[in-house]
């Protein structure tokens, strides 16, 4: 159940969603991922601590304000909003985990979270997700939300999701919230190792503006109402694939609607030496603010693709690098196709999506990250907070 | 001696010089610095294999072609123009040294090339060096000279430098050009010291984009006319000491003239544990997208460094991080610094160049990066070549 209301975090004068509310029905199994930042906001700090224990009940979240870089007062405000969650909603504090996002270094303004609980209490609905899921909201230009069901051998399971991304994007978390529930029966140490394996090959994967935020968290929470445990390796693989379709949804829908984003560049890249080096390459690809402004112009620019490889730290030889944009064979062995290749790149590149695939030519490593462009309005949308 | 004119080499239909050659009067000592970048351009190549023997006699630059991705033929290019360079100003082809920067991926057009050099024959004189300055200028706005003369205890010695910059600017050399020239006597080996030291002291330190360049060359040419010898420590140390001061100057007036650029960031970093840890953060902070944008509207934005430190992989206890912009301090131990810090922050990050003062109070390590703003600008300037 969920729910959402404009509790005032916000500064700006709108009728913004800013505080919302996701609650079990019953006492739930949780597990999270979050920021490695070693700069941690307060409620990144309290909701690893809650998770040590279970069971757990709900998700407090809020836009508008980071609760980061606040201090031990941030810390205290972070516990304070789990203990008055338990007063509305049941349970005792550590039941809570907490998500904020929003403005860093400004003291969160407690008796408006206050009365937004107060408020919330009640009005939380089977429905609710999308009110949620528009509550966490900051430059987002829309909502994010997934749900799919899951035939498990025994019967069917569901597991659905929202998230929240637009800026400080970078592989190891986004700036991103992500709140996935399902009701499969699933024990703490799985719902951990599921959890961790769809982040690495999701949220994980994608960059807007190589930034990394103090708050980024990924929560799963399995209150097993389906009475469906997930027992022997066949249905947790398949319930695996279920959240990593999930969780690519959404890490897709973070790049799209990324800041000022135009279009999501899939950067899949093979042939290096060691897995290190094929992620380091890719990142560079991946990250490049040449590259990003190339492609919001439309220009494939095969050029910048090979200075970024060069200064990645991988191991290569120049003369072995491949690189195609989709089917469009741009650079074989380091040297440009002849032909029409560029002019039929261009065209690529000026599709909303499209592949580029680099083969370093060094070994049988690879790695895939999803990037977008950079815009004009990027600088503009980031020029203040 | 120096010269250049309009060899054709740039594609756009402009009078705009793009071909120089700079002779010393006699055989010189040779030094250079260069990318590390893995995927170097061929004169770079070239030039790193003629610096293995000197003498020396001069160098041969051009904009609008980096003969970089070029492959064999663009090594076969960068010897054709040493050889022919020999047979227009004398020596033999090793007595050369080649620069290029422009357009990667494309062969160089050698016939311009040559006939550009002929044309040169008999123009070069001791005040051709704007003239050369001017012809290395790719996206830059202002041709960038320096010179200065150096008292030794013996008399005095003349160091000059030209260098060109703009886009592709990173530490570990930006996409840069720079020739330094003076009349000291130098060996071999004092000469590649010198030029070291000075180059990591200083176009080390500078990013605009974060981007490292395939041709970065830094080259010193020392000739002995003034037939000052640089014996000893202390004559050394002033020589040393001049270089730095001309390479400070040239690698400012790069980041002044970075693309789009409105203003210079001087990033200042102590109290990191280790030298290498210290550097990380720095150039976390210096190369952060979100800060460059924030500092481009005047911004102070401390949460932006706050959270760029936290991904840097340094390690400090974020409550000991001070944080200040000029004399402002803005953070203290972690927390924001109350009354009008904040406002007084925003007119320092108003001015055309300001230095961020950043102190981690983790140990006694520190580290300087000269960074710019990222202005809406620099990405139009780069949606294409």
């Amino acid at each position: 159940m969920a729910g959402a209301l404009r509790a005032g975090i916000k500064r700006v004068a709108s009728d913004k969603l800013d505080l919302a509310v996701v609650i079990s029905e019953v006492p739930c199994t949780a597990a999270g991922v979050f920021t490695t930042n070693r700069v941690q906001a307060a409620p990144v700090v309290v909701s690893q601590a809650h998770l040590r224990r279970g069971p757990h009940l709900g998700v407090v979240l809020n836009s508008g304000n980071a609760n980061a870089c606040t201090g031990e007062q941030g810390l205290a405000d972070a516990r304070a909003t789990a203990e008055h969650a338990a007063r509305c909603f049941g349970g005792t504090p550590r039941h809570y985990l907490l998500c904020s996002t929003g403005r860093i270094g400004v003291p969160m303004p407690m008796p408006k979270v206050f009365s937004g609980l107060d408020n919330l209490q009640g009005q939380l609905t089977r429905s609710g997700g999308l009110a949620a899921a528009t509550a966490i909201m900051t430059s987002d230009t829309v909502p994010k939300e997934c749900a799919v069901q899951i035939s498990l051998p025994g019967g069917k399971v569901r597991l659905g999701g929202m998230a929240k991304g637009a800026g400080m994007i970078n592989p190891n978390m986004a700036t991103m919230l992500c709140i996935l529930t399902t009701d499969a029966v699933v024990s703490p140490k799985q719902a951990k190792r599921l959890l961790a394996t769809a982040v690495e090959k999701t949220f994980n994967r994608i960059t807007v503006d190589g930034d990394m935020s103090t708050n980024d968290t990924v929560l799963l929470l399995a209150n097993g109402l389906s009475e469906m445990a997930i027992d022997g390796d066949e249905a947790e693989a398949l319930l695996a694939a279920g959240l990593e379709t999930v969780c690519a949804d959404l890490a897709g829908k973070i790049v799209r609607d990324g800041e000022g984003t135009t279009k999501v560049v899939e950067v899949l890249l093979e042939g290096a030496r060691t897995a290190r080096e094929a992620r380091k390459a890719t990142e560079a690809v991946a990250n490049s603010v040449l590259l990003k402004c190339a492609w919001a112009g439309c220009d494939p620019n095969w050029g910048r693709i090979v200075d970024a490889l060069g200064y990645s730290g991988a191991v290569f030889d120049p003369m072995r690098v491949d690189i195609s944009y989709d089917r469009v064979p741009l650079v074989r062995r380091g040297v440009a196709v002849a032909g029409d290749a560029e002019a039929r790149a261009r065209k690529v590149a000026a599709q909303p999506s499209f592949t580029i695939r680099i083969d370093l030519g060094a070994g049988s490593a690879g790695y895939r990250v999803w990037s977008s462009d950079l815009t004009e309005e990027y600088v503009r949308l980031n020029l203040s907070e």
